[in-house]
């Protein structure tokens, strides 16, 4: 009963996306590549991480295969599972296996989000063995050098029971992410938002102002998105308090006096 | 296995639907559709959530696919499942495949009740990638330009347990949703429940007596959709303060001193 | 893959149900059946909500179909299921989509005891728009006129983990019911008991009597039913105190002091 | 599709079975038989609520279907459910269905063991409806007058969390057992246990000194049914201090100081 | 559908085990077996409970079926489950059903471990009525005289939430089972480990030495079966200290101060 | 219905793995390995535990069928289910039986992390029987002479909640692993990271200074294996300093401080 090599087509970046390097991250994630050794991407929601990823398969020219993990991510939905066709309990590979077997990268994003079954299943993929067990087969597939396994998570959200186990740390180089640079975190703005520089420096202010808010109460400040989502509808003709209304202080908190705090923010700054 | 496309029609709203703005919501939702960024919908029980989403698909010309959310909905209740026909495992789209594939507004009511893999499903499409993997099929489904994502919540309900994450909220524009002005809601009550000026005037005032109880036990103040309720009662020959009792006091509270503290107020109204 | 429609005929109510009005309830109720508002019943125990339901549909001539809602009531047992049938898989109505087709009354017992999806899944067809999606066919169904949705629950069980939220509550013209007036809680104990009126007035001073013990430890009075219970038992020839014992007491507490308490007030009225 | 009958010959008591009966449970228990309402035991292990209805079943002449609840005890369990067979989905009752169907008695051995849904599913089954709903196949199935419902319960065993709701329990006649006066248990020994009275009565002397250890640690005194086992192995040759210790102390506890006081209770009596 | 008899001759123990009696254990268990009475066997890990098991089987000539039990252990795994063969629901008694049919020996190793349905669903078959009722087949199995029940557990391990429940341990003869007297340890140690007795007596000193930690945060002691496994360790020419380590104080326990005390201990004898 | 033997040649290990002796290990496995004892390895993250095993199986030439325990990981993974093939259900051996059937070497690794039914059913495999009973088939499989079971874990992670039972753990003869001696460390990391010796030396170095650290908030110092990684990003041009905050520190940890403290001790070095 042959497994059907999946299609991987729609997973290629034919473009390169744009992505502004802040260290060495890449010469750091390619090394790693070429090494056969897993990458570990931390850093806050919204900073880049994804972005980071794309563009790293766009230069390695692989497929990018990505999981957004969550709390009911099995191991069968990362790996595979039987499927009746015809009668015939036919097995379909889950996209990690998929990716192994293509020699794409695969990169689960929010790791610490799954079941711990989930992080446990890479072990042997993300050690020297770079093998994956798919028990329910009795198959043991070893990845092609072109494979490379990715994960990322959020140390700011890290609980006690959400963590990641130190035997899947201890496999994998990791990198940390953070907002942009001031001037950087302009140049995307602009080129992401459609925003002349004056508004865009303005906005980048305006982010490191509630960045600076963590500590009294705002859960995260607003990030590199948000940005850009303000200034898409500052693009379209809102008005800058309404946008940022919008696109950041509503998305950024419930709570009355955060939001009197964060209009208070806009006022000073347009 | 070709995947049938559902017919939407019976989700296209043809008649405008009453709907009274009461600020630049219509604007920022449009400048939203247009940029492909998804919407967020927050405000308590009965103001207008809905109805302003079913304006919204009308002005839109858009089909309107909404998901009421709750503690058991799995991504396989959005996305789709395998079923068996004639003993082959058929592919059935969810709602939100449903709506992404048909360029649809996919709207999630209450979105934090669902499970937690829910709101991470819609990750990939709330960001500039809009896409929407379907892991069972391997398939990574690019959404169209039409389609438009929405999710509400109520921040009057959240606990500490039931909250949206700072990964999910960081996707979307923000609205913020109350009920609407005294006049406003005098103008809706008169039209939908079918009542006079003067009663319906009453009726609102009663209303906003009751949102004051708040901070006195009561979860939540009559909403608009209450106040209607009333309204038809009494249009139906109830008499007032039994139509009241009824349609407001009981369908707010069980508790005995909040009954006599809304007896009361309905006695010095009528 | 045409669903068929159920014969309800066994749901129809053919007889008229005892019930003797306390207040305003039908009129209330039928002005709700009129205007397509959902019905909340709220009481204790045994006081007559199920009777006044059927009462209700006997009136009405539709047909009742009742659920009695648990823990593990999900919205498949409520909405509908896929069954395999000569290896296809045939969707089966639930009974609230089968009352939502025939355009029957749907009585949702003890709602607060279900899971919470099965209370959001009402959700739309509580609201004007009176839709029940059925997602796992992708249907969207509208109510006729002639269906009516109904729920009730017992405000005195109500935890903080078991309530109705506001947003369920506030879409229900609320009925409260409590244990009829002594005289017709007699008139009813002599029909249905059948028993003489003096015999009858005992049993409901005793029910009172351990109505009043609700705040010393009893979960509950004696509810109608019981009294009822009692006089069959003494129809039958059993010893009246025998008799109070089995089908009161007993069933009331498990408590050797209540028992001892309960015991004494038999005594005292036989 | 229709339900195959099962054959109840399995279930019918054709010897009448050995009982001593202490009160009027038997009076009252066929009065509710004939009144067509459900039956509650409630007392502690081993006082023979099980013999009881065995007895009550011989001399109504019903086939008993008999029950073992526990905490994973379904509704499904209980009412049925669809198998496949060549391809199609069978409906197989349950025993409850079963018993409804044959007329015969269903008696649910410690209910409050099962899983809530199971107590909610007897509700319009322990009215005056008696209907079963079997919601899986859209039928109603109201009860024959032969068929009767009794559940049984330990009060001493109960918790806040496994207690039977009172709407439940006001739907039932509720007789109280107990160990049965000493010479009755005397007889009772005697007969089922092959001894001789003065042995018997040794043996009951020590149960009741056991039933006064229950202050002192113990969950429960020595029941009948233990009293008769140690009679058993005596009969066997082995000798009355192990027999004691290995039917009565060992199986009473496994603390070492109730143990040392037990053997001093048989030292003391043999 | 007739059910297939398994085959039990993989069940039956042909050679005679090794067992050295303690005390009255296998007189009262054949008592109980030609009574029909289920045996509880109470007592540490590596006592000898399993083999005693053996060693009565062989004696009584009756396969032995063993199931250890565990926390997912379900009723379904014990009585049986229908499987799919060619379209055809076909029954597969369960390890349990397999021996009532067969009239063998069942042993459920650690009972307390499995969910509680599985503890009830044996109360039919551990009292007089020796039924098993197989409630999804709608079949009522009797026992025939040669099936005999005995379940195990280990008192040391009780906590409240799994211990027996006293409605289940009241239908038992219970045997009571320790470490065994020193000499009779050597004779086996000896005889089993393979060793002179100067050097298994040394061992067994080392045993009772560590069974004395208990109070000092010590689990349990070395049972019988350590001794052996370092016996056999000795025997393949392991340093005599190191085996020791290995096989008993590694596998006692993981704490440093522990194994410092073991370490002095076995200086002190070796 | 036979099974299929799995061809077990990927299992095979046929190239010496590298791995440096530290004691007496292989003798005490290979002398278990010949009295049919299984094997557990205790110590920390990456110091070694898997490498052994893939020694071990070398040397004795069986295949090495390794499973990584996790918290769904159930009975049925282990051991094997059934699957549908044209209609029937056909067993499918899983990893555990497999390796019985084949003579293999089965190492769960991480065996605390498995469900407590996974701990169980290698309780008749792990002691004198060597029996692994496959319930679902009514088989009883005797694992042949070549069989070896081992398990691992790490005291360090141990919690209440996961512990190895002490049932469990007397049945195994334990070998207790840590980080190589630094002379040997150094060789392996010149080895396996393929750098000088010098710079070998202070990675060593640095990772014993981590190790030091756990007291202080670390949860595990650098393993062997993170020396590996940083030495191979050095390798490929990578400056030091860099590669070891990739590789190591921020591998270990999220903490600020840690991190800070990490930095100067790579700075003391480098």
């Amino acid at each position: 009963m042959p497994t059907p090599r999946m299609n991987l087509d729609a997973y290629q970046i034919d473009t390169e996306p744009f992505y502004l390097s802040t260290g060495q991250e890449i010469a750091i994630a390619e090394a790693a590549y070429h090494d056969g050794t897993p990458l570990l991407l931390k850093g806050p929601t919204g900073c880049g991480k994804t972005r980071f990823m794309q563009y790293l398969a766009w230069r390695l020219q692989r497929p990018l295969v990505t999981v957004s993990c969550h709390d009911d991510l099995s191991t069968s939905d990362l790996v595979g599972r039987y499927l009746i066709r015809s009668g015939e309990a036919v097995w379909t590979d889950g996209p990690l296996t998929m990716a192994v077997r293509a020699g794409a990268i695969c990169y689960l994003d929010e790791i610490v989000e799954a079941r711990k079954d989930t992080t446990v299943v890479i072990h042997p993929l993300a050690d020297d063995r770079r093998q994956l067990p798919i028990e329910k087969r009795g198959e043991l597939l070893t990845a092609p050098p072109e494979f490379m396994l990715a994960i990322s998570y959020n140390p700011g959200y890290q609980s006690v029971l959400k963590d990641l186990k130190t035997s899947t740390r201890q496999r994998f180089v990791a990198l940390s992410f953070d907002y942009p640079e001031p001037d950087k975190e302009v140049e995307i703005v602009c080129r992401e938002g459609g925003l002349a520089p004056e508004m865009a420096k303005s906005l980048v202010k305006l982010a490191v102002m509630t960045r600076g808010l963590k500590d009294s109460g705002l859960v995260e400040g607003a990030s590199t998105r948000l940005l850009i989502l303000a200034g898409q509808l500052i693009g379209r003709g809102i008005e800058v308090k309404t946008a940022c209304r919008a696109a950041i202080s509503e998305a950024l908190t419930d709570d009355r006096e955060l939001l009197a705090a964060l209009d208070e923010m806009v006022s000073s700054l347009f």
